[in-house]
């Protein structure tokens, strides 16, 4: 994600404009006033071609090995989408093809902070059970996000590969959830812990957790992102990883005021 | 569950008729017909009371450490919930209340059949992707399921501690998978398992599924819940545990077919 901008500055001008474009790069560009921005919206912009998403469960190395996966396609057009699963529908790796371009990219960007949030409750010695809770309640943040900041996007995507599966094998099993803990457990800064364990990568999840904070902050919205609030701070060691228990408890409470009470 | 016919006919006409019933027990009766009951109707039946259920992830051991829990309070009268809520809800154990009492118990019973189907899968020898897909399309079947049989459940329901998040432990770390797996590395017939490693307890995702099969089978519903379909078709050795994979990919097309053309 690092190069994308430069990349497609060098290719501007030089595509077919029939090509289609596919981003599997998860995260959000920033501008200067801290507005984020879709990866596949840059592309499409900079290539001036249609730009699909391809984002779900499953690594890399798992779908080489032909292990069963599955994924998610975004296109707001039909075709485009059906072209690219008919390029990559395998029997061991499906796809779905989704019109909601924008909530399959936001989802599988998000996720990568709650898998953060899971490496601080691995540091604090809890078990599989928190962590289903932090999924829970992370999810619902994530829905009441979207529907905030991105109110086109819809709520069967969270039911897709790029929603709940993701969010689940991301916190079950990532290098977000890994490089968090160790982020506690060391006490080191974040940048030496990238440097040791990421080879200077930035950790994803970090970083979009960031650009989510500021946008929490300028809408005055803490109360009702609490999870995704205070991962943010605890990554700056403003907050003690402790407080993600007491932001859980937040969340379990805002999101039964903004949603439950409809219950009854 | 075992005795709790027996133990109602014991209480019967003895009980305060203000007395408020709270089950915890997961699972359905089952008539000689094979139509299946929640035990809390047998409960308030029986005993003339009103029964609320409390469903949620969380063992018991691990609420008793003061770790981080919640739960789902189902109650169709809400003054019981309320009275409840009071009762049980402490700084570490949260509650959210809901008057999907049905719904409630029901997603608690059948996510017991999913976390079977992540022991078929661990004797597979396959990784925590592949049961993060099990646990979404088994989701989707889920909703689909009461969608059909119980069709006054409300799908918010499943956004509850006793939904999402109860599968999700569940299928992490419960007797359930690990029983199935050991029912499929031993070879062992069904009973000498239950009766080797439960104590000659029935294993209830085994019990809860062979319940459901019978609904799917006299409704001709197979199509549609593939994955609940073949989770007892395992245990009765009828199906290979690999064909799980292939019911997962009918299940995958199903929903497809059933939910997401809606899409477009």
């Amino acid at each position: 994600r690092k190069f994308i901008r430069r990349l497609c500055c060098a290719l501007e001008g030089r595509i077919n404009p029939n090509a289609i474009g596919c981003s599997l790069i998860k995260g959000f560009q920033s501008d200067k006033s801290g507005n984020i921005r879709q990866y596949s919206h840059l592309i499409a912009e900079k290539l001036k071609i249609q730009t699909a998403v391809v984002m779900g469960a499953g690594s890399a190395g798992e779908v080489a090995d032909g292990n069963f996966s599955e994924t998610t396609i975004g296109s707001v057009d039909r075709e485009v989408g059906r072209i690219l699963q008919v390029l990559i529908e395998t029997p061991h790796f499906l796809t779905v093809v989704s019109n909601d371009a924008d909530g399959v990219e936001i989802c599988s960007a998000l996720k990568n902070i709650v898998a953060c949030g899971a490496g601080f409750l691995d540091a604090l010695d809890h078990g599989n059970s928190t962590t289903a809770i932090l999924i829970r309640l992370a999810l619902i943040e994530m829905i009441d996000f979207v529907d905030v900041f991105f109110p086109d996007t819809k709520l069967s995507t969270f039911f897709q590969s790029c929603g709940i599966v993701n969010l689940i094998s991301t916190c079950f099993g990532c290098q977000n959830r890994r490089i968090s803990e160790a982020y506690i457990r060391s006490q080191k800064t974040l940048v030496k812990v990238e440097k040791d364990l990421l080879n200077g990568q930035k950790l994803l999840g970090a970083e979009i957790s960031e650009q989510i904070y500021h946008m929490i902050v300028r809408t005055e919205a803490e109360e009702r992102f609490p999870i995704f609030f205070i991962i943010h701070k605890i990554f700056t060691r403003e907050a003690k990883p402790e407080q993600l228990l007491e932001s859980m408890r937040n969340s379990h409470c805002a999101h039964f005021r903004f949603r439950h009470n409809l219950d009854w």
